[in-house]
């Protein structure tokens, strides 16, 4: 049975793995990308690894997702914030040539949609649009059960698309962009802001007790334990766990979320009435209230779609989705 | 050489035209819908009207375009909002039986798109958006080469994207769409209430001078002239020739309005990366100073779009536009 070599390269790591004809990944491998060293000294260790898992093996193509725009065609980086020094490196033809595999190449985002489509949570559809929520928000989208592309291999970009015309200026220069809403490092912000206004508020309500009588004050939030100095470091993951135990505050929190993240949802299906939405990458790990508030959203706002076929599900493969979907760029785009 | 019919059913009006390989209309008729009296009757005299215009030529097929949703494949109308009555009516077949014509149905919108792609501003392109502004505000998308449809052939409703998310109410039951700020009934009220802040500003600083002294009062808007009792109704048209005329008042609202619709391309460009938009629509009559303000919106908002292949245009085809790609959905589509 022959096997497909998925490469996922991020900023820190890459993950490396050989996928079978059914999407499964029988072999894997992760190494520190070292993105720092510049492209060929990284893609040398990369080029080292898959020849080693493919030794054994009957492989047939390699693909590659990676974190920045790819020129799809060439297999080029262009700009890849995370991945400085790259800009202008044809990663393909570097790969294919080192591995003596056929190798495509795209964006990272299109890799996991891919990935969710052909073996996760988007399977079977012909209109699938795929989010990724994490430090970073991102997006891929299966037009006519086909990867789309656009004009410069920069479609799906849902991350920095506007929700709030007059909201917070964002990183990329923009304004009111989801990101700037969801991205985990202001979910993170937001966490510390509710924490502490929080215990501005038990205390003030203490104080007023002590002299006035009264009931007894709101009961902080587990969170709590989690802000200040000297405590470790608040992550979207204990946000997460602190809903899941039903702390009012953390719900709060990944309700917002799922409201922010279905406003842009509303935009997604107008535009490009996908028949599901797949929400992935590690903020999806907030789970059903995030899920919840999200469709909410979508149906209430978007009450001209009530009757069409879509659904909003959360992912499948997870962490795997990427390296899963990049191994099926041979087939997906055609020879290199 | 043989011509294809193309028919634009509208809420008041339906047009008719034959349109030759180059897409010229070189015959035409306009009649009222008539959408009350039902579809059968409606579409009766549609039939007759394309049956004397076919009769001297070849015409190889008929193509509609139809103001709501409609199933493309089966060529059904659903929910169109200026149709009352229509709902769940085979135009298609309705229309193929009548005429003989082998016949191709789609939103209206849709058809303007093609017919900006393959005969308009919109040549040559492989990935392109159209916008068609007026009292409703549309979309249509070519992606690939090809129309986007969508999973419920509900794709590109530009209109009822979110720019505000905590906006206006909007009567789709959303919040905040595109259309809530630049159709054009938003537009004349807008403009209406400009006028009468003016005329409060220049009474009461008229009434200042009088007092005290000072400069002259702010000259009035040429549109004072048009609001009022008794008066005729101000439209967008008028607005638009205050503002080619230099009127202050009736540029700034020319300029709001393509920043608003500014903010909704930057979530086009984002999500489709088209290489090229085109505006049209009654609305974009309003010319250079729209345009120039919503492609300044995109350039300053889109930051992440510098570099990108992209271009923003107005209509060539204005009004033909739905007749002419009407005509040419059979060759898009397929035979029905």
């Amino acid at each position: 049975m022959p096997f497909d070599v998925g490469i996922d390269i991020g900023g820190t790591n890459t993950k490396i793995g050989v996928v079978d004809a059914q999407g499964r990944v029988v072999a894997r491998r992760r190494i520190a990308t070292q993105a720092g060293r510049g492209p060929r000294k990284a893609l040398d260790r990369v080029a080292e690894a898959v020849k080693l898992l493919a030794a054994t093996r009957r492989v047939r193509s390699l693909g590659v997702g990676i974190a920045g725009l790819v020129d799809t065609a060439t297999g080029v980086v262009r700009v890849p914030p995370n991945l400085p020094g790259w800009h202008g490196f044809a990663v393909g033809d570097f790969l294919a040539k080192a591995t003596g595999l056929e190798t495509r190449c795209t964006n990272d985002v299109n890799a996991v949609t891919l990935g969710e489509w052909l073996h996760g949570a988007g399977l079977g559809c012909r209109d699938l649009f795929c989010l990724t929520l994490g430090t970073g928000v991102g997006g891929g989208a299966i037009v006519a059960g086909k990867l789309l592309l656009g004009a410069n291999d920069a479609a799906g970009e849902l991350g920095h698309t506007v929700i709030f015309g007059n909201g917070l200026p964002c990183r990329c220069g923009g304004v009111g962009c989801l990101e700037r809403y969801v991205g985990s490092d202001y979910i993170v912000q937001r966490a510390r802001q509710r924490v502490r206004a929080q215990k501005q508020r038990v205390r003030s309500h203490r104080h007023q007790v002590e002299m006035f009588g009264g009931p007894g004050a709101e009961k902080p939030s587990v969170l709590v334990d989690l802000t200040g100095r000297g405590r470790p470091r608040l992550s979207v993951k204990e946000v997460g766990r602190a809903a899941r135990d039903g702390d009012p505050l953390a719900l709060e929190l990944v309700r917002e979320v799922g409201e922010y993240v279905g406003i842009a949802l509303v935009n997604v299906v107008a535009l490009l009435d996908p028949e599901r939405i797949v929400i992935g990458g590690g903020v999806s790990g907030l789970g059903p209230p995030l899920l919840d508030a999200a469709r909410r959203t979508v149906m209430r706002r978007g009450q001209i779609f009530t009757g069409r076929r879509l659904r909003i599900v959360l992912s499948q493969l997870g962490g795997d989705a990427g390296v899963i979907g990049a191994s099926r760029l041979a087939g997906q785009l055609g020879p290199a």
